[in-house]
Formats: C-alpha cells, sequence, structure tokens
C-alpha cells in the first residue's frame, strides 16, 4: 500500500528525472485541460446547440478524471517531506496554491444543480469552471521564475500601479470638468469619466469616447503622454527584477560547484589563482 | 506637553519599527482618503442625488480630520531633526512637498463658499481635492525608489519626450499638408492635426480622425513605427536606471558591514575621505 | 569542377572578408526579395491590370533566378564542413531552416497551375510566395542575436504568453457573462468575446466591441490594467537576455586574449580541462 | 577681430563651465525656436487670419535672427580645434548634421516666392519651416547618449525593424485572402491590407478596418500577439545598450580618476589594497 502510495506520488510529481511514461501523465493532464476549456467555450456558442449532450458526456468525464486527480494528490501528499506525515499534511497540502486552484477547477461543476433555471448563476459557475486553465501553472517551470521575479519587485509594481491609478483618477476629473458641457451624455459623471481615463491612459482607445473641445484635447494629449511614460516603469522593473533573479541563480551554481584542479597536475586552483 | 508632542509625531510618522497601533493609525488615513476620493466621484453622479447631504457630510467630516491631522503634523515638526526646532522647523516643514500636498488637500474645501452658483469654479475645486490622493504617497516607501530612478534619468527621460514630441509635431504637419484636401474637417489646421498626433503615436488610436490618401497612409505608418521605437526609450533608460540604483543599495550596504582601514597605518577611512 | 564550385560558393555565403564582388550579389539578391514582394503586393491592386502581363513576366524572372540560386546552393553545399561531404552533406543541408525557407520561396510559383479557376487556392499560394521575404534572415548578422536571446528565454517567454492567453480567456468569459443580455450581438458566445479580448488586451482597441454595463467596464479596466503589466514582462525577459548575451560574448573574447596558466606547474589550460 | 570671433563662438558654443550670461543666450534661442514652431502652427489656422501680418513679421523676424545665428557660427567655425582653420574648417563645418539642420532651418523661408500661388508647394515648404524644431537638439546634452545607444545597437533595432515588416507584409496578405470576399471594399488589395497590418500591428487600432471573419480574426490575433512581442525587442535592446553605456562612462571615469591617498599617513592606496 505504502509502496503504490509512492508510486503514484511519483507520477504526479515526477522530480527533475521523470521518465517518459510519467511525461506522457504529464502530457495527457495538459491536453484534458485545455479540451475542457474548450468545452466551456463552446458550449456558450449558439451553433452548438446540436452538440450539447456530447459536450456535458466530455465535461463530465474530465471533471471526474480531475476529481479522482484531486483525491490521489491528496492522498498521497505525505510522501513530500515538506507536508509532513498523517492527515495534517494533507491539509497542509490541501491549503497550498495549486491544490486550491485544482480543488476550484471541480467545484463549480458539482454546484451545477443548484443554478437550476437562475442563468446568471448559471453563467457565473461556468466562469469559475475556466479557472481550472490555471492548472496548467504545474507544468511549466517557467512560471516559478516569472513568480518569483514579481514577488522580487511587488512593491515597486503596486507603486507603479498607484501612480497610474492616481493619474486616471486626476485626468478623468479634470476632463470631466471641461468637457461635461460639450458632452453631457458621454462625460456625465466622473465615473463615467473614468471608464475614458482606464480606455486612454492603458492606449486602447476604443474611439467610444474621446474629448471634442480643445481644452479636453489638451489635457488628454498631457496626460496619454505621462501615463505611456508610467507604463515604462514596469518594464524596466522586471527588466531589473530578471538580471538580479539570474545573477543570484549563477551565483547560487558557483557556490555550489565542484573544487577545479589542474589538469596537469592535479593540485586544487583557486578562482583567483587564473 | 513635550512628551506628548513627541508621542503623537512618533504615531504620525512611525519610523522603521512601528508599532501595531501606529500601523492602525496609517491604514486609518489610507481608508480615510480612498473614501474621500470616491465620495468626490460618486458627488458627480446624477444618480447620486438623494445620497448628497450624506456625501456632504462624509466630506466635511474627513476634511476636518485632515485639517487636524496638518496641523497635528505642522506642531510636532520640531521632533524631526531635519526641520530644526521652534517656527522655523515649522515653516521649513510647511514648505516640504508632502506638507503641500496635505495642505492642497484641505483648503479647495474651505473655498467652496467662493464658488457660489459658479459651476465652472465649482468644478475646478472638485478637482483640486482630488489631489489628496498624491497623500498616499507618503505610505508607501516603494515611491522614493520610483522617484530616485526617474530623478536619475530625468535629464534623459526629458530628451525623449523631446524626441516624441518633435516627432509629433513634424508628422501632424506633413498629415495636415497631405490630408486638408481630402478631409478639410478632420484636418482643418496644424492644432487639429495635432490632435491626430498624439492620439496616434501614443498608439491610442480613436479612430476619430485618420488618414484616408495613399501618401496620408504611408506618412503614417512610418512614423507610427517610429514612435513605437521612441518609445522603447523610457523604458531601456528606466530599467538601466533600477539595475544601477539597486547596485548602488547594494554597495552601500556591503560598505556599511566592513570598516575600510588604510593598509599603511591600518587606522579606518571614512568613503568621503578618500 | 571543384575551383569552380569552391569559388561559386564562397560568392554565395560569403565569409567575414567579403570581396566588393561578392557584397554587390548579396545586394541584388536583397533587391529581388524586395521586388519579388512588391510585385505580388501589386498584383492584387485592381487598378495594376493594365501592368498584369509585365508584373506576371518580372515574377516570373525572379523565380527562376531563386531556382538557380536554390539549386546552387544545393550543388555547393558540400563546400561548407558542418554539412559533411556528397549527397548526405547536400541532404542535411536541403533541411537547413535557410534552405526550406529559400524551397518555400520558389514551390508556390510552380503549384500555380494547381489552382487554375479556384481563387481561394491562387490567393493562399500568393501568401506562401510572400514567404521569400524571410530570406532576407541570411543577408543580415544581427538576426542571430535577435535569434539567440529569443532561444534564451523561450521557456519563460512561452510562459509570459499561456499568462497572457489566460487573462483573455478569464476576462473573456466574465465579460461574456455580464454583457450577453446587454449586446447580445456583439457578445454572442464566448468565441466571440475572445475577439474583444484579443483585440482590448493587445490594447489595439478597434471600438467594434465594447463593454457597456457598469459590471463589464469594471471588469474591463481591471483585465487591461493587468495586461499591460503583463505585457511588460517579454520586455523584461529580453532586456536581461540581451545584457546575459553581450556578457558572453565579452567574456569570450577576453578569454581569447590571455592565456590561462596553472599557478603550479605554468603550464597553458584549457577552459574546458577545468 | 580674432578675439571678436572668439568671443562670438564662446556665446554660441559655450563649454561646460559656460557663464550666466551665456546661458541666457542658449535660452533666448530655445524661446525663439519653440516661438517660431508655435508661428507656423498657428499661421494654419482659419481663425488666426486676423493675426496673418503679426505673424508673418515675427516669423521673417526669427529667420533673420537665425540666418544671423547661422552665418556667425560659420565665421567662428575654424574657433573649434576639430574643424581646422580657414574656409576648409568652416566647409567641414557647414556639412556637420547641425549646420545641416541649421540651414535647413532657414533656407524654405527665402524659398516661398516660389511657391507663388501653388498651395502644395507652400504647405510642403512649411513642413520643411518645421525641421528647425531640430535645433533644440544642440542644447541638451542628453541627446547624445540617446544617439550614441541607438547607434550602438542600430544593427539589431533594424534587424527587429525588418522583422515587425516581414510579420505586417504576411500578415496583411493572409488577412487579404481570408476577407477580400467578406470585405471587398476595405480589403480592396494587399496595399489597402497593409494599412490594416500597420495600424493592427503597432497596437493603434483606428476601427477604420478590422476582420469579420472567424478565420480573419484568429489571424488577426495570433499576429497582434506576436507584434507586442516583436515590439519588445527594441525595448530590450536599448536597456541593454543604456547599461553598456553607463559601465563604459563609469569605467572611463574611474580610469582618469586621480590618486587616492590615506587620510592619515598621505601615503597613495591602490583600490585593491583596501
Amino acid at each position: 500500500m505504502a509502496s503504490l502510495r509512492r508510486k503514484i506520488h511519483e507520477i504526479l510529481e515526477p522530480g527533475e528525472q521523470a521518465s517518459t511514461w510519467e511525461r506522457w501523465v504529464d502530457a495527457l493532464v495538459i491536453v484534458l485541460i485545455l479540451v475542457s476549456v474548450a468545452v466551456v467555450v463552446l458550449e456558450s456558442m449558439p451553433e452548438m446547440v446540436a452538440w450539447d449532450a456530447a459536450l456535458k458526456v466530455a465535461e463530465a468525464g474530465i471533471v471526474y478524471f480531475f476529481t479522482l486527480e484531486y483525491l490521489l494528490r491528496l492522498w498521497t501528499a505525505p510522501e513530500a517531506r515538506r507536508y509532513g506525515a498523517g492527515w495534517r499534511g494533507r491539509l497542509r497540502y490541501a491549503c497550498s496554491t495549486m491544490a486550491l486552484i485544482d480543488l476550484a477547477a471541480i467545484v463549480p461543476f458539482y454546484l451545477d444543480p443548484l443554478a437550476a433555471g437562475n442563468a446568471v448563476v448559471f453563467r457565473l459557475l461556468r466562469i469559475f469552471r475556466l479557472i481550472r486553465v490555471l492548472k496548467l501553472g504545474r507544468y511549466h517551470d517557467s512560471f516559478s521564475m516569472l513568480i518569483r521575479v514579481v514577488h522580487l519587485r511587488r512593491a515597486e509594481l503596486v507603486a507603479s500601479l498607484v501612480l497610474v491609478l492616481c493619474l486616471v483618477v486626476i485626468a478623468s476629473t479634470m476632463i470631466y470638468a471641461v468637457e461635461h458641457d460639450a458632452q453631457p451624455k458621454a462625460f456625465a459623471s466622473i465615473p463615467a469619466s473614468l471608464w475614458w481615463g482606464i480606455v486612454t491612459m492603458t492606449t486602447v482607445g476604443y474611439g467610444d469616447v474621446y474629448p471634442v473641445t480643445a481644452a479636453g484635447r489638451v489635457i488628454a494629449g498631457i496626460s496619454v503622454l505621462l501615463s505611456v511614460g508610467l507604463f515604462a516603469l514596469p518594464a524596466g522593473l522586471l527588466a531589473s527584477g530578471f538580471s538580479e533573479e539570474l545573477d543570484r541563480r549563477r551565483a547560487r551554481k558557483q557556490e555550489g560547484a565542484k573544487e577545479r584542479c589542474c589538469p596537469h597536475c592535479g593540485k586544487p586552483i583557486e578562482e583567483e589563482e587564473l
């Protein structure tokens, strides 16, 4: 029993030397995630009404598979040292980010009967079903690097966001003040202006609302130039963050490196001696 | 009295070892700033007319609180060494950026009676009331890093801005020359073209004005490609700025760790002495 | 014969010390690529019907030239050491990226008769004819640097792309849920919402579909701010990638400059020996 | 005479220790450049017809001043060592970038009579008059840094541009193939599609043309994601370029630094000894 648990754990959480067979299980789960996202997307199309039954079967099958996967992961959690043994280890695992995402990927399906007849609740549940796309995060090591760099610079990234929001609030209020008389409908209130502000400052620019007075255009021009400058902040922050993280990794590698020896006399050589 | 002043000063300007109680005061002020911004925004909505009295009371309460905060900060300013003692210290504090922002956050409220009946002055005062959003700057250490890096690269950032403006002016004039005959209304004059220029070069692209002639489209295509390249300049500048600033911080930390000594006489040497 | 083959090889694949004559051949090929792209573009214009015969002749001439170039490159491939001698060397060359692009640049022309009368197939072939624009890649050393850096960061770039796609899928589904009732035509299904999602998250913002309800605008605002932050990831990744690649180049240069010797026995040591 | 020439040269080309008086001349020229740009812009406004005479006088006055400045710079050019003495020095100066910009800033004014009655030539001359905005480049040291970094990475920047153009050409042709039947007017030919391509790939997105078929939207979505990734290349290139340039400057500074001495015993200290 214990050896079976270990074997299943190794299949579900392969280390760096994953066997071909373990890689195939990974690939299968990735494909099932993508298929299940596609099923949710297709179900919403009026053209797919004829295929509704097939899609529902596929959806159910995938959710049952993910449920099995979740239960197996929970059962085998104590095999990983960091969670500890027994039910306490399982509870600790169940509270980890990835386990919560796994749970969120299956729960909405079982809550479907609750939505009976209520279209809004039904659609909200559909959204939560899509959370399963985040399950992909487990299968790509590079996410950990991205997340670590974002975490490293989180304070400055939040500060940039606050600056952008301040700019949006101030620019929108100014535009509201000068454009309200010219376009009382488009700039009916400051919240309506905030929609213009966010669409303009992020350079989306749908063109549903835009200033028409000279003063409004001058204010819009200056604030959009400022906002383009502000949006250069996260790029700069992340660039220096990636450099720092890579320097750290290299330093860690060098520390762990085995002693270097002269290939001629066999004596160990310090880096500074060369 | 002096010990009360010190206590209030410590609550208002907590150092790095802020107590839980001091953190709660900080959090309260942040919430009040956000609430007061929300109040100004909601007041502008025609749907909120029924709540107008309540919003006015909330606004008044918050401004009275901020006024008290401003006066307490002014009174306790001499506790901070850098401003110096007595009224000269208070005056010096009152001229600091944060104190001026605090003042700008409360003054518009007291000027409201002046706007009696004049809608434009009234709306302008409302804008200035929103300046209080900048009070948030005090509560986030990361702003200081962002500001220092922008300051470090200010000359190059201004130069990039001048380049962008030159491109906008030249591209807009060329578009005016070739599109004026085809769209005499949209490109009525160079200032009107400048609106097209700024909206296009920042890639907002509302779609209210765009070239329709072949020559105009070629000019627009080339200049928008150039402008996208130019907007890569601030991102690059800030990236190298953040790297430099972080190197400095690390160097300063390392210096503070091991004292430097003269190799001849063995006495410790300050960095400035060399 | 062998010396002729070497001469042609040198003309087609000049090393770092290219003669003026070899540079002229390069320039001729670049011009022909650009002309042939222009020919494909012009052929599609209804105004150019009168010139159709001339364009067809130009097209045929250029394709014959490229065919000759392809055959000569194939014949002289064994001159390059890395492919090896004889037909095995030629086969290995034929499977290289650049050789496949060269083949793709000429094949569509010879398949034209197959499209006889079928407008869609005809237009698809025209697209493939444009692949020849990629032949330019051979003539610019800097592409190799760009490609190497993208390759160096490919895992993180793919991870960023997956994050962007997750955001697009989740934001589009949420918008579909809240906007479907207000705009049943524009947000008819999740796939239709995905079009809104991709156009908004990349900040293109055509303005053909946009949310009109308050909830939809809040969701759109938050997700577009997140996506602008996500799009800062590739810029940051590539910035640190270029720095790393340049450091490597400099290190390789310095290594080649001064021989390293063992400090004990004085003998020179190769980097790989340590 | 020679001493007068030197004095004028010092006023026009102040070194690093510019006197207050020399700075005022600089500021005057910057103001005149901005005023003359404003004059050209205002002249194009139909509302300014009443002020036409005044604007023409201002324009003439400024051009006469710039002409005097150009002639004085030409006369005093031999004072700068790098151009050499006599007329050969003047000729060499006249061929420098800044001198050509100065010339281009005044020539269009004197060519105005040639445009007599021809509106198109008249407007083209007006564009060239705006070139004087580039005269600002002389007055900001930071431009030299931006230009040097762009020059340092010019090969890679050009390669990025070629990649973007390849993507635009291929995406536009594909969209033309799939959208031509659905929107024969908007996607009338490949050149018309190229307009869509450039507006979409740079994320301007006016909304005057956009795909409506499912295939077209898939192609557009994929290519716009790719293009956003490609536009991260210049930001990354410039970021690493600025870091490199700053490292160089620091290295140059350290090399030129004066010997450091121990403040206690006065003996010189090598950096490595500390």
